[in-house]
Formats: structure tokens, C-alpha cells, sequence
């Protein structure tokens, strides 16, 4: 991976990220959202300060890719479902609310919201510079331990 | 790429979908939407009708990804902005309308919709199975035919 500095500004290079990590390797992480917008929302990010899905060198792009489909498969396992929306979003004009990249993750079930694209604006408002939401219903301290416990061994389960 | 039946229900299986091809090689196309939510939708495509992103193996996955970030450039470049969405529905219940797995990506600029996140509800109105939306408007063949041609040659000049 690329050699980043840190931005002690961002909330995904904050030590605090490491509480919500349930799958990680020398360069990527998955974190629960505290502010799921469903069940499993989750994020896959790059552990160094990268701002733009198109800086990711070819090699790390790949090893990127790769990660986040073994993390789709995790939350399928956890959240019993085959279906998912992913997306990343690029510049503050897409939506993009973190300056540091990330997709997001989200396990899909039958009419789950009134309607399939309901999820989408809700995105906006999930996260903010506090990895939190002024809008949206945060998850306790002891409600993330547990959802964050239960994929960590899901995902031992699958690397195996 | 592994080998696949053609799916002849599948619009994206069908040979008029070759008119709306702006980048494509042996295994991967570029499309641009014929009803797009703003000016640059385009969708990329495995050439083969496979339904699933985690059907894809590995090699043939980071060739997909590497083929949509040069389409990213090719839209980016003629659409004169770094920023886009980016985003994968897998089956149904996430909103997937045409059963042939399809990578959305959709230049933005400020201010381009209401609400940044605005676009993506009307991406389950966008397409059918007719490539098509009975709630959006349509362009016309020969807006069509400028709009490719022009992506066709910026891809030229791009991947010399």
C-alpha cells in the first residue's frame, strides 16, 4: 500500500474506528456503522488517509476489491441474505460526507424499505465527522459490541 | 472470462445494445443509459450474462473493476468533473432491475439535483427491461448517436 499520512482530522484514521473493525488486514478495515441505515450497514475502508477511489494504485485497487467481496460475504452469512447494495461515492458533489474513501455495504432483504431505492438518501445524513448522525438513531456502545462480536466470528469462520 | 450462455431475454445480451457501446474490449462494455438520471449515466457491463458480482472470479473481477475506473476517466474527461456515484444493486430486494450484473457510474456537479443524494430513487425507475424508463424521458436516436460517438472518441484519445 502506498505510503499516506494520517489525518488526525478524519474519523477513519481515528484510533476509536478500531472498536467498530469486525474484518481487517495490514491494509483494509470493515466497520459496523453506529448509525446503520439497515441491519449491516457496514463500510470497507482503506486504513491509510487515501481521499480518491482513482489514487489507489492498480495492485492495491485489486486487493481492495477483493477484501470488500469477502466482506459482502461475511454480512450475507450474518445477515442472511444474498442481496446488497454497494457504493462508493466520489467528492463532497456525489455525496461523499468523509474525505477518506469508503463503500458502503448494505444487506438487502424483501421489502426491507417501503421501497428498494429508499436507502440511497438516507446516506447522506448517516455519517458525519463524528462517524455519527444528528438525524439518524445511533447504536449503543453495548449494541455494537455485540453485532461487532458476532461478524468478527463470522468472519474468522470464512477466512478460514 | 468464463463461459456463459447468452440470455436472449436479457437486454444486455441483445446486439442493439452495441449502438450505445462508447469503450468496450473483449470481455467488458461501456453503455451509455438511454434515459439517463443526468448528463454522463453510463453503465459497464461483463459482455457475458452473469448475474451475480460474486459470481465473477477474482481475475476477471479486477479486470472489471480496472475496465470501469478507465471508464470513470473517459466520463470524467467529457463530462468535465471529478466527482461520480458509483454503485452495484445485487438481486431484487436491492434494486437490481435487469438480472446481468451492471456498475452504474454517474458524473456530478454541484448542485446538479436538490439534494445530492437525490439520484439514486430514480435509478429503480431508470431502466427496465426494455433499457428503458416509461417514467423518464428517452433521448432521441440521434441524440444518442453524438453523445456516443463523442465518449467514443474521447475513449480513443485516452487509452493511446
Amino acid at each position: 500500500m502506498a505510503e499516506v499520512e494520517n489525518n488526525i482530522d478524519c474519523p477513519f484514521c481515528r484510533s476509536g474506528i478500531k472498536d467498530l473493525s469486525f474484518f481487517e488486514n495490514e491494509d483494509f478495515s470493515a466497520i459496523y456503522n453506529v448509525a446503520p441505515i439497515l441491519p449491516g450497514h457496514a463500510l470497507v475502508i482503506p486504513k491509510k488517509h487515501i481521499t480518491s477511489f482513482l489514487d489507489l494504485p492498480d495492485k492495491d485497487l485489486f486487493e481492495f476489491i477483493k477484501f470488500s467481496r469477502t466482506v459482502i460475504k461475511i454480512l450475507s452469512k450474518a445477515f442472511n441474505t444474498e442481496a446488497f447494495n454497494w457504493t462508493l461515492q466520489e467528492k463532497d458533489e456525489a455525496g461523499q460526507s468523509i474525505a477518506h474513501m469508503h463503500i458502503h455495504i448494505i444487506p438487502r432483504k424483501p421489502e426491507d424499505l417501503p421501497h428498494p431505492g429508499d436507502w440511497y438518501p438516507k446516506l447522506k445524513y448517516n455519517i458525519n465527522n463524528i462517524l455519527d448522525s444528528h438525524k439518524r438513531e445511533k447504536l449503543k456502545p453495548e449494541q455494537l459490541k455485540v453485532i461487532v462480536e458476532k461478524l468478527q466470528d463470522i468472519s474468522a469462520g470464512i477466512i478460514k
